[in-house]
């Protein structure tokens, strides 16, 4: 079976996918995260796999976009440790290093490291694509920012481990496919509307949800593009939306909202 | 009196400056957002212009975390119809441009005028430095976007302005400063604050807020770092601090919370 994520080979997606699916699926890789929704719209994978919220960058607004426009449904959820590492080629020592090349959030994440050290920071695409280059180019006065399995991959010489600033550092991915998944009794379920601009219908439609002991577990909103200061609302639920309480309740939302849509029921990670 | 901004001369926060003050005030551009919070804080500047969210990309999260961080107050709101222009050297055709530079957003905004004529993107950090840096480079090959302010600043070629691909396009700036603004009869609160994990709490938090009829226009949630799947909720609330509905409630509020702290109360922009 083959799952689409996006990034290079060696990439923190495709850590999340060996975590979940183990060495069973054949990863995908694809240059833009719209490209891993194409390639399960059109059956060129099964499924997909894209990160959805970091603990310490928050929410991948793109993926929200993506979800709300395309009509692939949340199918299950995965959570890594991010640990980034310091990788150069192999006969690189840490006293040879000058400049650090990789994506701005993994370079941001380690900045006390690299400050430490008297690294210069370059911003580039991709974490694994920076490890790709250097080892392309025989660069031997710089290192890159990756995960682990991004050294392994390109056989390039792991220096350093574990070197972000805060360690409680997860991103949390979801897998998109073509269904909704069944219960498990431990579910979450992702739902987007918008609000007309109404006096308290906001805190209107929450209670609704509420009322029967529902408990939001995450509220995020977007820009309506075209309609300044209007929004979609994302939000995580905890159940199942085949369970008689959920259907009932969103019956009920969907009296109140405009174009309510469930983006997907999924077990919940730990 | 001077007014401290992120960006260079003839950025878009320069242009919401002359907006809302006219040419009284002294815009004193800045590198980095946390640059114009500083600015304030040592009396450098006696306020700051801060861009808080824009009608298409969203809400400008480094601001909502600064925002957060420091003890700065929301005093004043602006917002600025975004017209990008193509701009490029006085000699430069249409016809012979290959390239156009600025911001990725800048970009984004203006893909279908991009692609219709064939120009290249390239990325760069700001919209007005992109301006700049084809002038000093006398570059006669390429065009930039920009706000017609930039061309006007340094005498550049408007070719084209109004390229954006939907004219729904405007950002909402945040004057900041020390104090918080007197009521007007038409103002808005910003609050932040951090639940406990506890079930139901958000809206038991947002209705005490909406019991008495207090309208909430937009809520944001920002990661608490170190505490993963924790939120800041950053909420806009309809009506001054300075009124009594408003002072029981917050403390009704704060008895639920943890953390709250009122970012500011000021007029309304329209």
């Amino acid at each position: 079976m083959k799952v689409a994520f996006q990034g290079e080979l060696g990439a923190y997606s495709e850590k999340a996918i060996i975590k979940h699916w183990g060495y069973r699926v054949e990863p995908i890789p694809k240059p833009f995260l719209k490209d891993v929704f194409d390639a399960v719209e059109t059956g060129e994978t099964k499924q997909g796999l894209v990160p959805t919220e970091n603990s310490i960058q928050g929410s991948v607004i793109r993926t929200l976009d993506l979800l709300n426009e395309r009509k692939l449904k949340i199918q299950d959820e995965i959570i890594l440790r991010i640990r980034h590492c310091l990788i150069a080629n192999p006969r690189v020592k840490i006293g040879d290093i000058e400049k650090v090349y990789s994506h701005p959030q993994a370079l941001g994440q380690s900045r006390e490291y690299l400050e430490k050290h008297g690294f210069e920071p370059i911003n580039t695409y991709d974490t694994a694509g920076s490890v790709r280059m250097l080892k392309e180019q025989g660069i031997l006065n710089a290192a890159a920012i990756a995960s682990s399995r991004a050294a392994k991959f390109y056989s390039m010489n792991l220096l350093e481990e574990g070197i972000e600033t805060n360690k409680q550092n997860y991103t949390r991915f979801l897998v998109i496919g073509h269904d909704i998944s069944d219960p498990t009794g431990n579910d979450k379920t992702t739902i987007v509307f918008n609000i007309e601009k109404k006096k308290g219908s906001l805190v209107d439609s929450l209670k609704i949800l509420s009322e029967q002991g529902i408990n939001i577990i995450k509220i995020e909103t977007r820009p309506v593009v075209g309609k300044p200061w209007e929004y979609h609302y994302f939000i995580d639920l905890e159940g199942h939306n085949k369970t008689p309480v959920i259907i009932k309740d969103l019956r009920n939302l969907e009296a109140r909202v405009s174009s309510l849509k469930v983006l997907g029921s999924y077990p919940r990670a730990n």
